[in-house]
């Protein structure tokens, strides 16, 4: 027995439990390596400023000027500031009551709630509801707070797909709710195929475990690729036969590199299939302004829509919302921003247009230089029977074994696919394209090297062995 | 049975059962008031900035320059910010790689931690390790990680204050434990009975309840005293007995409106307590930049520090941390200034101070124009029996009645007593002294005239009622 009354064995076991590969071994080992003076290329998180991305200027002179409402009455502020981010600061300022330094009511500003109800409007051709949009500190904690509501222990099981962001896995085992997979489909372009969903579910219930809600990752992470309205339409009827709520996460809806297959909201889907699925299927929207081309992760900005959710239900929601108070107020104002910038005729719209489609086609550019996905690639890896059983060895899964040899080798920090979950047997691993497009070329020329070194060394040759 | 995946009967029923009364049935009828065109004062949570406070000038330069970076290049950015402001972005820029717009490390930016560390050294006389400290979205997330880790299910109990600030029996009700009530004692000044504490812990025994950790609040929430350096020895001589960790809620120690007890840390009085007691008990301390005069509650910056937890305990807190990627980057930079402002010399210091005791002397006076308490007052409310039983007819508790009238009345909107806990058939409101100074007389006497009107209306005069 522990001494301790906060010890290793005495914490909550759900805590113990679970795994977040993102930010884990090969996370914690490139940090030591970057201590000891060695180089590191963080590609384990979307996290694209930390790799010299820009931010872009309109948004940050708002938010600057919002941070200093002191400015707004120095005469010398147009120098330094266009109007008409003057203007949009003012806005906003009177949106709120006290400004960034006031907790916003728990659901977050209602002016900005507003600002996203119309752009999903927008995008989506259907009204959306203020009341139902909650902001949350990125989409991360939104995901949490939701899983929070439906899990009520380890019967109540949640379908996600594999491979995953392990936000699902390690969520749902923090909360002490299990974990039900569906495969993706390598073969078919990482697609989604019903029948294995209905099988995933009949195995979950075989066992005890009432599925209570789907995640989709739309367009995927870490496979990048856009589910199609047929594949999407096919989800929500199987979400409606099992009484599942969907949990869309749509976070890349602004990344996509590849022109065949556009994104389309699974709202949107599910308004367009008419009654009685419109009114019937529950969905929670995922939406953030970290992923996309602004990257603004460290400011914490995110929303969730809500969509047939019973108003007593939703109340519960906000509840638990306010015991934290409220999201963190500038990234509730980073979120107004994205989702209404600058207009065609406004002062910065030019400039705003001309940074967003530098971040983008570079962003094409360096997609279609690794493969063919969004933000996140996910390629195989092929190793050899002798990598395997020396992994094994060394206690270690066999892409874990590679993604350390790399790590050391390159410098080059990934994340193993066994921390986003694969078939038995098959090894692949993370990485994203954000390194700066100039250092690409580099960087996977050391890849490429290091790749064929390792494959040299652990292959058999025949009767030869350089090990 | 319930139609939906998702509805008030299926939801995790801690989620149903956890209450929040700050932003509860009071709150809630308030916002419908303002909805409608009532003008309404909202004590109901301690938002200073939503009552007019203004924020200081100094931290709001530096977090716009952060925001704003390509200013630091511009010619005429000293035409409106001050050289030290300039100096000390790009020394928090330095910090990050990436800016506010990337991901820190889940713990914070180093830097940051490093001055936390060095505020606490200067604080407590002793040195304090950066790797403990960890950065949160606002000191209410620092408590429920830590309680998180901690409550492993019902017999897992929490002592807790009672009056407390409802943050904590919300995240234990939310997080599955059982709260174990010690009471403050309001004829002594709202000080605590070490021998009432052992009687919680005993009476928890014996209904199966592990005792794991003790809540304190100090200064007090809503209570607003200092602990004396006497009880906060006996506090940690009686953790040390029990085997419980301390969670020591400090968000309070800059408001002290009262000269004769100053406000002294858990971490101080146990390291001088000296050994074993210095290496064996175990503390969490926690801080945010919300309270204290700054005010900063939108921006959402927090830190806790743990003494002696073990390292594999810290490390699970460190990967349940990394679930949710960083705490918001410009609400940790808000905590680095807030631990080490401007200095003596420095071009902006007299400003800085001027600004500070401006508003900490407003404070001071409004608290002494509302009781001689600190930031929250807490009054005791004698209801005639005429009251209790009008308000058991409406199915509420009385002091929740009597607030609903207040609010009514006067559009004052403060807290029931029983949000924070009182002894049975004592009632109390809650408020805080956060009004602008300029309206705290008209708001007193409105108040006033309230109660003299209600007291009237209910008590009992010999012979003769107007009701």
């Amino acid at each position: 027995m522990s001494s301790k009354a906060l010890d290793y064995e005495n914490l909550n076991e759900n805590v113990k439990k679970c795994q977040y590969a993102v930010r884990g071994e090969l996370y914690l080992r490139a940090s030591e390596l970057q201590k000891e003076g060695k180089k590191i290329i963080f590609t384990n998180v979307g996290n694209p400023h930390a790799l010299g991305q820009k931010p872009l200027t309109f948004p940050r002179q708002v938010i600057a000027l919002c941070q200093a409402p002191f400015l707004l009455d120095d005469p010398n502020v147009g120098l330094i500031f266009p109007a008409d981010a003057i203007a949009r600061a003012k806005q906003f300022l009177g949106m709120t009551s006290g400004g960034l330094g006031a907790y916003s009511d728990s659901r977050g500003i209602p002016g900005v709630r507003k600002e996203v109800a119309e752009f999903i409007e927008r995008r989506d051709g259907y009204p959306s509801d203020p009341e139902l949009i909650f902001l949350t500190d990125g989409a991360s904690k939104g995901v949490m707070q939701i899983l929070n509501s439906i899990i009520r222990g380890p019967s109540d099981g949640i379908l996600v797909p594999v491979p995953q962001y392990p936000l699902y896995s390690a969520s749902i085992q923090l909360l002490g709710g299990s974990l039900v997979p569906y495969y993706l489909e390598e073969t078919a372009n990482w697609g989604l195929d019903i029948n294995d969903l209905r099988q995933s579910v009949a195995q979950a219930r075989y066992k005890g475990i009432t599925v209570r809600a789907m995640v989709i990752i739309n367009p995927g992470n870490p496979t990048g690729q856009c589910l199609s309205v047929a594949n999407l339409k096919q989800i929500i009827q199987f979400c409606h036969q099992e009484n599942l709520v969907l949990l869309g996460d749509e976070v890349y809806q602004q990344n996509i590199y590849q022109d065949e297959r556009p994104f389309i909201s699974a709202r949107k889907v599910l308004l367009d299939m008419g009654l009685p699925l419109s009114k019937e299927v529950q969905l929670v929207s995922f939406h953030t302004v970290s992923k996309g081309y602004w990257g603004e992760c460290g400011q914490r900005g995110g929303y969730f829509e809500m969509t047939n959710i019973p108003p007593k239900a939703v109340e519960e929601i906000y509840k638990v919302a306010s015991i934290s108070l409220s999201p963190n107020v500038p990234g509730q104002i980073f979120m107004g921003l994205m989702v209404n910038p600058p207009k065609p005729g406004d002062i910065s719209y030019d400039q705003y247009v001309r940074e967003s489609k530098g971040i983008l086609e570079s962003l094409r550019r360096r997609a279609h230089m690794m493969t063919d996905g969004a933000m996140y690639s996910f390629p195989q890896i092929r190793l050899p029977p002798r990598a395997i059983e020396t992994a094994n060895k060394l206690g270690k899964a066999a892409d874990v074994f590679y993604c350390l040899r790399l790590l050391e080798a390159t410098g080059i920090s990934t994340v193993p696919g066994s921390g986003f979950g694969q078939k038995e047997g098959v090894f692949h691993l993370r990485t994203t394209i954000l390194p700066a497009e100039e250092d690409m070329p580099a960087i996977m020329e050391s890849f490429k090297k290091f790749n064929d070194e390792f494959m040299e060394k652990y292959e058999d040759h025949k009767g030869y062995s350089r090990m």
